[in-house]
């Protein structure tokens, strides 16, 4: 089924873009957040797209085990991700293998029955980062960006709150 | 009447974007710089813009104040808002409620006579700054390119001076 | 002949995709780095292009003189040159005048016989750097990449690998 992937810079729209495309489909939405409100500038982050979502999606938290959220979820309505690289972020956190996890969800998303919109961010448009993790991290969002890409059916990036089709 | 938004990067050709969509309409442009020439660095953009332009602008310096300075040209040829942003990052300085202002320039500009070309930035993606400031004015600055591009009839995706048209 | 200039983020994809536009020309491909391997972050980089890339290309470095370069190598094969915005910082750092060598650049190009592939890096769409050297880099860069994009025959902006056609 349909996997779709949304990208775009901060505060540019795509969250409200993706919960659109998700809740096209038929059946009960889920929400899948990849969050977790550690500090109050995230829990207030959460609480605001909560607000704006509506409470008929079904909620999940899942801030490691992607595929295995994906899995356990399939079946039914469209599953909308939020966010890949916040995700992807979790993972370098916590040591793993992102290389080997981001492989794992491009190999998994094409399996899957249930629809699927994930969204991701661009990080990698402005300046050098002066710290060598920055630069670690935008290389490895780049990379998970252009892989999860390659397998999605659609592609949009999201400026200003209007949509370019990239795919 | 028309109003269009371009946007893009430092450096990325907007403001030449801009002016010519400005000039293409009747009457004497109006160009309403949000600037002031605070320091070496400003005072020499706002020269080498200037200087670009050409003479045959009536110009309006005006940093906060931005409806009424729309309101107050309105009538005559075209007028360009050079930029939104900097507009933003004033309100901010002076503590002014920016997403009240924003809300009702986005509220004025349909409402105008005459054509408005404004001018913004995307600020959102690069890597998150560790500034917690900075986060918030990039934070608000996507929240403010979604509203105005949400009131506005054209909006343009200005890289490397080749615009993308948005809607 | 065919200049083309492929725009992007980090990691976006740009190289892989001037690669393959390169190639697709007959001939020999040639590989123009402006990198050099200063560093080990740097090493590894080029080690990672040049393992993708394959061996049946020239391979030549040229930090500096890329005007140069590019008059020695033509005739032949389509050169691929990665990236101008390295080329850049390596003028910055050498003190030469920026602003000539890339007016000689833009310039240059539409007389060349053999086709270029040139890939440059988009860095003006992060929030503005506290860092005034980082400033005036990315003002540089945005003024270069407009100054060749407007010579260019073709320019793509390049987003998760997908292509944008700009021009």
């Amino acid at each position: 089924m349909a996997v779709i992937l949304i990208t775009g810079g901060a505060r540019s729209g795509k969250s409200r873009r993706a919960e659109a495309r998700a809740r096209s489909f038929a059946g009960q939405p889920v929400y899948i957040a990849t969050a977790e409100a550690l500090d109050a500038e995230m829990a207030e982050r959460i609480a605001h797209h909560r607000a704006r979502r509506g409470t008929d999606w079904i909620e999940r938290e899942e801030p490691l085990d992607l595929v295995q959220a994906l899995t356990e979820t399939d079946g039914g309505g469209g599953r909308l991700v939020d966010c890949l690289t916040l995700w992807l972020s979790n993972l370098l956190h916590a040591e793993r293998d992102w290389s080997r996890e981001v492989a794992q969800l491009a190999d998994a998303l094409p399996r899957l029955k249930s629809p699927v919109v994930l969204v991701t961010n661009e990080v990698g448009l402005g300046i050098v980062p002066d710290n060598a993790l920055a630069r670690v991290f935008r290389d490895a969002a780049g990379i998970m960006n252009q892989s999860i890409a390659a397998v999605a059916d659609e592609v949009e990036f999201v400026v200003a709150g209007l949509p370019m089709k990239l795919k």
